[in-house]
């Protein structure tokens, strides 16, 4: 067996994981349940690797078609969540907001073949959360159809 | 819709997400690809998410049950994976590393309330990746039966 992530509880409700790659992720629980708010909650850290995941397949896609991008970022928003326990996101949307030298096709090409070939994260979230896709290119928003 | 992450390219693959609860979470991809390592790689979050969200629920029910533990830590260790892409975990184990006077059967019900009834994590996670349950209470080893 392979270590993916190590998390040592510090006090109260805070954990720092550790890393294979060395590097660590904090977490805390809210005050209402008890923790001190420190750090993010675990049930934000998914969707953040969502972001990031499909954040570097699409800007190493784009690069390699020589796009010249000045401002990029990914948002995960909630749709629809459960209401019993256990309680999570069941349908959300990963928006793309690009600014630059970015040609439209290229830039869907490259966030569907994220979505659809790359994204470890995307892969593995998507056999429980229904994922929409979307984009806002220089101001401009559109939504990608839904695939399969 | 309601945001859960909003994810910012700092530089070259660094992206900082931040969270509803205004925290900061830093990611970035390895040197191999162009990355520049300063942070976890995306594909970690979700395991280091579930090793929080079944540590935060494990604890809570101990504290409840007037358990007193000296150190509590979870390891999430891979134990299969795709050979090709998306590449992702498709099997991994959960380990319960505790110490102090903690009742074992204690320990058991408050690790199988998180994974059946409380940890949203898990439940998305699940979908996808067959996760494994196990805990080493005191220096003493033991695997969970695998649930469903």
């Amino acid at each position: 067996m392979a270590s993916i992530v190590s998390a040592k509880l510090e006090s109260g409700y805070r954990f720092v994981a550790e890393t294979t790659t060395g590097h660590k992720i904090e977490m805390d629980a809210g005050e209402k349940i008890g923790g001190a708010d420190t750090a993010a909650r675990p049930s934000a850290l998914p969707f953040a690797g969502l972001a990031g995941c499909t954040g570097i397949d699409t800007l190493s896609i784009l690069k390699k078609m020589k796009q010249e991008y000045t401002s990029f970022a990914v948002d995960v928003e909630g749709i629809d969540q459960t209401t019993e326990y256990p309680k999570h996101w069941t349908e959300i949307k990963v928006v793309f907001t690009v600014e630059g030298e970015v040609d439209e096709n290229k830039l869907v090409k490259s966030i569907n073949l994220s979505r659809e070939k790359y994204c470890g994260v995307s892969a593995i979230l998507k056999g429980k959360v229904k994922i929409h896709y979307g984009y806002i290119l220089n101001g401009e928003s559109t939504d990608l159809p839904d695939s399969e």
